[in-house]
C-alpha cells in the first residue's frame, strides 16, 4: 500500500470551507487505498495575529514563549481537519509536533529537526487512520515547544516523509506545479512534469517561490520524492521534483525554465586600484551592515584600475550607496560609485546545459537580436543569469522561452 | 518563603492590557518575597470562538479533537502572561498542562485529574521563576490532550496548590469575595472575611456563582486554603474559604449568608394515590428526559391521596409538564397537574445553625410579618430554603439579611 505525505499551507486551510475541501481530497487518496499523513500549517493570517498579540505585550517577544504562542496556530488546524475527516467517515487522529515527538534543537523560532519518532504514526496508519500532523513545530530535549521558522511546514512534511520512508511527499500550494516561466509573462509557459532538485533550488532562489529552499535541500539529502500540486484544482499531477541521477531523467531537456527577478539593483564602483584585497575592502562594510549581495563581478583591469560591480535588493540600494560613499570610496580611492535600480535579472536554468556547449552563446545571440544590452553576466553549472535594463525584462523572458523551445512538451 | 498559587479567569486576561495588569499584580507578590505559580484561563470569548469553528466543521465535534482545539486557548494566555512578566523584569516560564504533566483520565472534555508531577515547577520556583500554568487542561496516559470541562481552571489551580502544598490558592474573579448576599439586592450586604467549605458549596449551588463547585470540593478534600479575590481591585483581602474544623472558626456566625435563585419553576401533581413507588413513577420519566430536579416535597396524605411537588429549571417547565400529562397523569390517576414559573427560592445558609435551634422559626416569622406566603420548605443540615412568589424575592432577601444581623461585622 502506497504511503503518501500531503502538506497543505495556510491558504489551503484558511477557513472551515477550505478545510472541508482538503478533507475531501485526503478522503479520495484514502479511497484509492493510499495510507496518508497530512501536514498542515496555521490558518492563513493566524500566525501574524498571534505575533501581533505578542508584540502588544513585549516589543521583542521572548523566543521560548513566542514558540509556545504561535504553535497554537497549527494545533487549531490539526484538530479542525481531523474533525472534517471524521465528518466524512474517515478515521483520523491529530498530532502536535510534541506528540509525534519531532525532536529539534533548542534554537527557538528557527529550530532544526534532529529526529522524528515515527512509531505512533505508523501504528495509527496501520490501524487505518489518516494521521494529521502540525507542521512548523517540534519539541527540544527538555520538552519545550520549538518552531522551525516561517515556511517550516514544508520541512516538517519532507522530514516526516523521510522518517516514514514515504513513497511521495506532496506539497499542495496555490499553484499547480512548477512552470517553465511565469505564465503571466509568457502565455505559452508550460507546467513541467518534473524538475531536478538542483534546478528547483536555482528556480526558487531566482524568484519562483513555490517551495521553501530548506525543505528542498532536506528532500535532496534524504532522497524524498517531492511533488508540487495545486490544492484548489481537482485534476493535474503537478510537478515531480527528482534526483538528477534517477534513470528516468535521461531525457531531461537541456533547459527547464526561465527565471526572473526585478528586485535587484546594481552598484558599480568605478576606477578601483586593481590590487589584492580590494573586493573585501568594498564588500566587508556591506556585509557588516547585513546587506545581502547576489551577483558579484570584477573584470580584469587596464591601466592598474578596474571596475567592480555587484547587486543588492532594491530596498537596500540607498543604504549600500551611503556606506560605500562614507566608508569605502575615499579609503580605496575609487573614482566614482554608480547605483542603478532600473535593472532586472533573467536566468536560464537547466541541468542539461552541463553537457551541452553553446547554451550561453545561444542565449546572448537571442537577446542581441532583440536589441537587449547585457549589463552583467553570471554563471553557475546549471544556470546563466544576465542583468539587463528592467524595461526589457518581459521581452527577454519571452524571447528566451521561445529560443529554447520551452512551449513544446518534450517527446 | 510563602508559596502562593494565583488563578485568573478569562475576563482577567481578556486582552493585552488586562494581561499586563495581572503581570503587575503577580510582580507585587514576588516583590513581597512570595513564590508564585499562576494558573490562567483562555482569554474571554476564545473558547467559544474555537468551539464555534469546530461546530462549523462537525456538528457534534469529536471529543479528542475538541480538546486539542480548545486547549490552544490557555496556551495562548500562558505565553502572553509570561512575556508580560518578563517585560516587567520578572523571570517567568510557561507550562501547558501536558508539560507540567497534569495526568488525567481519558474522559475528553470532562477529564478528572489523577496526578500532578510537580518536580519541574518546583525546580523553576526555586530558580526564582514565576511559573505560569495553563488551566483547564491535562494529558492522559497515552499523551493525548484532555480538558477538565468549563470552569476547570479553578480545579487546576486547587490541584496544583495541593500538589505543591502551597500556603494559599487565590482565585481572582470579577467579584472581590463572597458576600452575605447579592449587594445589588441588599445594599448593606457585607463581604465575608471567611466562609466554610460546606457553606460555600451551598452558596454556590444556590446561585452565588463565585467558584466552581468541583474546585471547592477538591480544595476540601486536599485541605487547600482557598481565597476569593477581585482581579480588578488593588486592595482587599477577599474571602478565605476555611475548614469547619479549623480552630479559628470557633466564632463562626450562625448564619453566613442569604442565597436566592429565580430560575426554578414549581410543578405540583395533585390528588396522587398515596402508595409506595409513586415518587418514582412521577420522577422517572422526568429523569429519563435529562431534566434536573431540585427540591422535592411530598406531604403525608389524607383520604388515600396526597400532593407531590418538585422544582425544575424554568426553561424545562413546559417539557416537564408535557411529559407528566402525556406519560404519567393517566397512568397514576392523578387529579391535576399544575405548573408555576412565578416562583423564587430563598435560602438561609450557615454551619452555625446546626447547634442553634430556632433558626427556622425565626426565618418563617420574619417572612410572615411581611405577609410573604411560603409555598415549599426544604432543609439540609446547614441551610433552609423556601419557595415563594417571585415578586416577593427581593423583599424576602432584605428582611432575612436584617433578621440575622448580617450587615454587622461579627465581633
Amino acid at each position: 500500500m502506497a504511503l503518501i505525505v500531503q502538506k497543505y499551507g495556510g491558504t489551503s486551510v484558511a477557513n472551515p470551507e477550505r478545510i472541508r475541501h482538503v478533507a475531501r481530497r485526503v478522503a479520495r487518496a484514502r479511497a484509492l487505498g493510499q495510507q496518508v499523513v497530512v501536514v498542515v500549517s496555521a490558518m492563513s493570517g493566524e500566525t501574524n495575529r498571534l505575533i501581533g498579540l505578542a508584540r502588544e505585550i513585549m516589543p521583542e517577544p521572548d523566543p521560548r514563549e513566542l514558540d509556545v504562542l504561535v504553535a497554537t496556530g497549527e494545533q487549531v488546524t490539526i484538530a479542525l481537519l481531523s474533525m472534517a475527516l471524521m465528518d466524512l467517515g474517515v478515521k483520523a487522529k491529530s498530532y502536535t509536533g510534541g506528540q509525534v515527538r519531532i525532536l529539534t534543537d533548542d534554537a527557538h523560532t528557527k529550530a532544526r529537526i534532529l529526529k522524528i519518532d515515527e512509531q505512533n504514526i505508523r501504528a495509527d496508519l496501520d490501524d487505518g487512520h489518516v494521521v494529521v500532523v502540525a507542521g512548523f513545530q517540534g519539541v527540544d530535549e527538555t520538552g519545550d515547544i520549538t518552531t522551525l521558522g516561517r515556511g517550516g511546514s514544508d520541512t516538517t512534511g519532507v522530514a516526516i516523509a523521510a522518517a516514514l520512508k514515504a513513497d511521495e511527499c506532496q506539497i499542495y500550494t496555490d499553484v499547480d506545479g512548477v512552470y517553465t516561466t511565469d505564465p503571466r509573462v509568457v502565455a505559452e509557459a508550460r507546467r513541467l512534469k518534473s524538475i531536478t532538485f538542483e534546478e528547483m533550488l536555482e528556480m526558487a532562489s531566482l524568484g519562483s517561490k513555490v517551495l521553501q529552499i530548506r525543505s528542498v535541500e532536506f528532500a535532496g539529502k534524504y532522497k524524498v520524492k517531492l511533488r508540487v500540486l495545486s490544492s484548489f484544482e481537482e485534476e493535474g499531477e503537478g510537478t515531480l521534483i527528482t534526483f538528477e541521477d534517477d534513470e528516468d531523467n535521461m531525457e531531461q531537456p537541456i533547459i527547464s525554465g526561465i527565471a526572473f527577478n526585478r528586485d535587484e539593483a546594481k552598484i558599480t564602483v568605478l576606477g578601483v586600484p586593481d590590487r589584492p584585497g580590494i573586493a573585501h575592502q568594498i564588500l566587508g562594510p556591506i556585509a557588516d551592515a547585513n546587506i545581502d549581495v547576489d551577483i558579484i563581478i570584477q573584470n580584469v583591469g587596464a591601466d592598474g584600475t578596474t571596475d567592480f560591480t555587484f547587486t543588492v535588493h532594491k530596498n537596500e540600494l540607498n543604504r549600500a550607496m551611503s556606506i560605500l560613499k562614507d566608508q569605502v570610496q575615499g579609503h580605496i580611492k575609487a573614482r566614482e560609485i554608480v547605483g542603478d535600480d532600473k535593472t532586472a535579472k533573467v536566468s536560464v536554468v537547466g541541468v542539461g546545459m552541463r553537457s551541452h556547449v553553446g547554451i550561453a552563446s545561444q542565449m546572448f545571440r537571442a537577446l542581441a537580436q532583440e536589441g537587449i544590452n547585457i549589463q552583467m553576466i553570471s554563471t553557475s553549472e546549471i544556470k546563466i543569469s544576465v542583468v539587463i535594463d528592467e524595461k526589457y525584462m518581459e521581452l527577454a523572458v519571452r524571447v528566451l522561452h521561445k529560443t529554447f523551445g520551452l512551449e513544446q512538451t518534450p517527446a
